[in-house]
């Protein structure tokens, strides 16, 4: 079997049809559309589904509500834009309890209305199996401001937000048998947080929009590796990424995972990878003291070898293979 | 647990909010946004679901790729609107044959070509269990002519296309044994097409809005009785339904099925529902003319009583519950 992104290759290139408003088509976070000379509307999909994303023994129906629009308002994100409006597409077993799907509606309603995100329509349908839960969303964006994957250009900063491997380190634990609990420690609580309800990166992605910081962004949200490389092959360059400087959760190795292979190849953690101009890296200075509360670090350069990822640690060089989570090869994800 | 339509309910009422772009939210066949002055833009939803809408066995991918689009497209033809882009997103179990899912995406975009409707963006994930398809179409119309289910008066006609329950007949078929075979007799293969290829409406839909023929319109997609209902409730008004007036599939007799039970009961035959007014009568004498191979049958006419609808057989008139697919209550749909 072709893998998820072998897939996706192979439909864009026999769906690659024009039509007058399309900018964008498959490809980028989302696709973009031109709805005036001053506005451009941009539509993403995503799902989340039980046994491949999420087992519904460890996941409170409420945070997996909001997780379900938070994972497509992300790619919102990574073109700088603002979510407007959601179509929410549900499939329902047989043996799901009300308040499940109560409390999960509870949830994205929520979410909806932190994120000013109106749901105006959707559909119900039982499943053979699990529950899931594919949300559609449109947002918008100034005409001709969106940060697609593939404007970057060799010699680039390349930065990214909150830590890597979080989300990864999250979901060991539960699989090992922690539950969400505001009591739990903190370096237990805050991997098991990120992972059941991860934070769309809003504010950031359109403040580098705005003020034309990014040159090329992305989210990861298959691990640092993976979403480098679509990234790099959008843009036709490659990249350079210094083990040292990655923000990585040290204290996964308490519980016997390497910080670094889950932050170069662990999923969800739904933060924004985008490239800067090196003149320009005095203007991400400034742009810390207006989110201060969110790491941002420079974890790399961009290259000239289209399509290449090497890891630099301590000096020597080493190719990193685009090895993240395929959707064809795995169940529930883990590190 | 609630039914289908009781969830939506729910949902809706705690969705409601406003966006100045909002024309219509949850609640008609899709969404309306206004693009602009002259332009809406329509969204909608729908999945295909293995187990619950499909069995693989008897379900040619090719075919059902066609339908994944086509389901969609005729919530699009229910306004009068004309579908533009859509998003695809796929849930792969690891027992899928690669052969399976490429025919699926073959079909898919053919049925694309063929209405017009560029595939721009999607997602693929495992599946726990078979094979889904979820669907978002974003159509438009000029500006204030979609045609909604809220239209409808007291005293109107009520006309439907083609045939009612002759999806419903495929199917039985279909779970009978029958397998599609272009060789097959015609009062066995055209119910079985019917099923596995339903056609949208978007032509005539496209007409009756243009025209402003039509005041209230909805697709049959979960039986008559289910959906003249919608369309009653949301227009406060009632209908009578003349049982002899109806088109129904008579040879559905040879197999054991009820054609008046399928007519009102069965589900998918995805063809339009819409009231007239009396004086108006004439024009749609003119409309036939536009489409001489697709019957278009006066049934009934509304009334004044909210939400009842009556069914009138042989000068005899009974109460016609809303019963009809529900996904809640039933797996793969039966007449």
């Amino acid at each position: 079997m072709k893998d998820e992104f072998e897939w996706i290759r192979v439909i864009r290139k026999r769906a690659q049809r024009g039509a007058p408003e399309l900018v964008v088509g498959i490809g980028d976070d989302t696709a973009i559309l031109e709805r005036s000379a001053e506005t451009w509307w941009l539509l993403t999909t995503d799902a989340v589904i039980e046994g491949v994303h999420f087992r519904r023994e460890y996941t409170p129906a409420y945070w997996l509500g909001q997780k379900a629009l938070a994972v497509n308002l992300s790619d919102i994100a990574a073109m700088g834009g603002r979510p407007r409006f959601f179509l929410l597409s549900l499939s329902v077993p047989a043996d799901l309890p009300e308040e499940y799907l109560e409390e999960f509606v509870e949830g994205i309603l929520a979410a909806a209305d932190r994120y000013a995100t109106v749901l105006i329509g959707g559909n119900l349908a039982a499943s053979p199996a699990g529950f899931s839960a594919t949300v559609t969303v449109l947002g918008d964006c100034p005409a001709h401001q969106a940060v697609r994957r593939d404007g970057a250009q060799p010699g680039e900063l390349i930065y990214v937000t909150g830590w890597l491997g979080l989300s990864a380190l999250g979901l060991k634990l539960l699989e090992d048998g922690y539950r969400w609990d505001a009591a739990l420690p903190e370096r237990v609580r805050r991997p098991i947080h990120a992972h059941l309800v991860p934070e769309p990166r809003l504010a950031i992605g359109q403040y580098v929009a705005r003020e034309r910081l990014a040159r090329a962004m992305i989210d990861v949200s298959d691990g640092l590796a993976q979403d480098l490389f679509h990234l790099c092959r959008e843009s036709h360059v490659g990249a350079v990424v210094h083990a040292e400087a990655l923000p990585l959760v040290v204290e996964a190795r308490e519980f016997g995972v390497d910080p670094l292979v889950i932050a170069l190849h662990g999923g969800e953690d739904y933060e924004l990878l985008f490239t800067v101009k090196e003149e320009h890296a005095s203007r991400v200075e400034e742009m810390r003291a207006q989110f201060p509360d969110l790491p941002l670090t420079c974890i790399g350069r961009t290259l000239e070898e289209a399509g290449r990822i090497y890891l630099e640690r301590a000096g020597r060089w080493e190719l990193l293979p685009p090895r993240g989570f395929d959707h064809f090869r795995a169940r529930t994800r883990t590190p």
